[in-house]
């Protein structure tokens, strides 16, 4: 069987539409779905095309297979010696942090093992769902490694800095219970329902939420984190101002007071 | 029956005095106490008035009836079509973000629902008592708006960024537990003792803690958030030399030598 | 019995090799270990010899006898009326927040009461163990202070402002389940095996784990709650870069691809 390059690519990722939610699937099961510049690039690319899509409204990634994602290839890895560090390092593509400007949301579906660059990259989704039995690591430090891209900023945010410090340093496994616990993930369900629950609540988000709501809200956060408390608050009486003359408020409104589903406006460009 | 506007506002938000805790009661029952202009200013201004009263050193704040507050008032919103949208975002009156400059520590007893606005002037208090029955919910996606006011800032340091979106852009309604597991509250308490509760913690902090480092304590949290460690530290040095001259450290120390209750002074003006 | 000075002072702190784990015991039983500056002076100068000591790869600390650290002396705090309250706040000595440049890992095993001083320098640790009966209290609002040091900083970046308020402002004692919901701790153990299982995390990292890699996650963490993400990203690129090239990077991956304990190198002098 022969198969073009392009196609072989758009395997790496495979998407799904479910209404109004899209499904990405990291497609590299026999490799618990390693991390590659092939499969980024087409994770990405499937994200640029999901944000300029007005019939997608939320986007929920997971894992083909038992896993989620175990990190950068270690295959890529061990030829560390032989290949230039700089050239790995700044390997071709886009910034890795290109999840945290999605304007949709973004839901990790966490199937299975996740560890390293596979967590960083679980970590720049908004949300998080995992089983019970799914086992994270950050990795780095049992590699001789460091806390790699934006995870040293984004974990101390997420579940305080003692905790961060816990799961950098020790690189130990945590399964899904200490993870919630942690405030790594945000929901646990069981195996068989993990994906049809992280489903549902982005389906939730796409039939009740307003997308301009979630995508000026996410960068409002996101801005937040990094700046002072006069600073957001002058952000937010500027967009509420225009919030005020956008028609999903009146939507808003309206339906909640004819007591019916809103029908919001899909996301318009940046 | 007739009464003046100026006992109508009045009644907008009660106070009562409990010994030194001067507890508030948002008073619009029959409307879920939705906040308005009128309503606010009656708030902000028994706040000023407990700030300068030097026999007020803690305040608990409550809802009227079944509710804390549903949000900014819907009729009003109803009518966003007919007024000036600039005109209702500045709505006359002091910034909202009043509560977080108050130099008396301020503690909500959330007795029932709090939406939108209500939940930010929730969260603008110091701490969060509620019951596992009351509904909690941000509510501005499901409205076309975005997140008001200081939350997109506070929400993500009070939870984490993950949480925070979570419940920003699903505005899905969590219950007192849940809202305690999120850090979104502090504590839990059935219905019928939560403002006994509330009152009960409050008056341990009128009575054992010194207004002067209650007042400080809150400020310095408050600045550190918005500073780096070493400006921290040196805020700290500075006000320790001075706590150290001031009559309620040698107090401070020598009831507890004693074995006796404090006598802090109260809380000199700013 | 006489007893040089040198030798007095060395046993305010007490060190103890355990392989490449150092554990440290402050050692004033008879005063609950209270914070005077010769034992700060001994901590202080354990930490720098720890640091530049190739042997020592992780360092565990804790109190002799019944408690952790009563905070500052009292027997010196009643004095305050009596010493210039400047000479007091600018005692002799470094910064106290010398364990948070600590280039290993500083994990607290908190086997008893812990107060004001003891506490901030608790949270100065990575991680803290405790056990269900010790005794956490901020203290200084009780005692008419102010959120000393960096805790003003530290806390509500550990558990949210919120709780930090509550803790701060209250000085009110949590046990240590507690003070593992609220983030306070890392983990609970039963009294009789809190420093053995303290030590054991400790071999764990200082067997499995890259002694480079920590000292610089734990730089990361720390710069980065005070830089914004871009910062941080440009910071881990550089760190990745370099990491590549270290012995330690291949030797964390072979040893994985190898199913063998790595063995990494001593940290180098900064």
């Amino acid at each position: 069987m022969t198969q073009s390059t392009e196609t072989e690519t758009s395997e790496l990722v495979l998407a799904e539409r479910h209404g109004a939610v899209l499904l990405l699937t990291l497609n590299r099961p026999e490799r618990l779905n390693a991390w590659n510049i092939p499969l980024q690039e087409r994770y990405f690319a499937l994200l640029d095309a999901a944000e300029a899509d007005p019939g997608v409204r939320v986007v929920v990634v997971t894992g083909a297979g038992r896993g989620f994602c175990a990190g950068a290839d270690m295959e890529d890895l061990s030829q560390l010696g032989t290949v230039d560090p700089d050239t790995f390092g700044q390997l071709p593509g886009r910034p890795r942090e290109r999840p945290l400007s999605f304007r949709k949301p973004l839901i990790a579906a966490i199937n299975g093992p996740v560890a390293g660059l596979g967590l960083v990259q679980a970590l720049y989704c908004d949300l998080r769902f995992t089983t019970p039995q799914a086992k994270f690591t950050t990795a780095f430090a049992r590699r001789g490694l460091i806390a790699e891209y934006g995870i040293a900023w984004l974990l101390p945010r997420l579940v305080g800095p003692s905790r961060a410090l816990d799961l950098l340093m020790s690189a130990r496994v945590v399964l899904g219970e200490e993870a919630l616990a942690l405030g790594l993930v945000d929901r646990v369900r069981p195996a068989e329902s993990l994906l049809a629950d992280a489903l549902a609540y982005a389906a939730d988000l796409a039939e009740n939420c307003s997308p301009r709501s979630m995508a000026l809200i996410k960068q409002q956060v996101f801005q937040a984190l990094d700046s002072d408390l006069p600073t957001a608050v002058a952000l937010s009486t500027k967009l509420m101002h225009e919030s005020f003359r956008h028609p999903d408020s009146a939507e808003g409104v309206h339906s909640y007071l004819e007591r019916r589903p809103p029908r919001f406006e899909p996301l318009e460009s940046a």
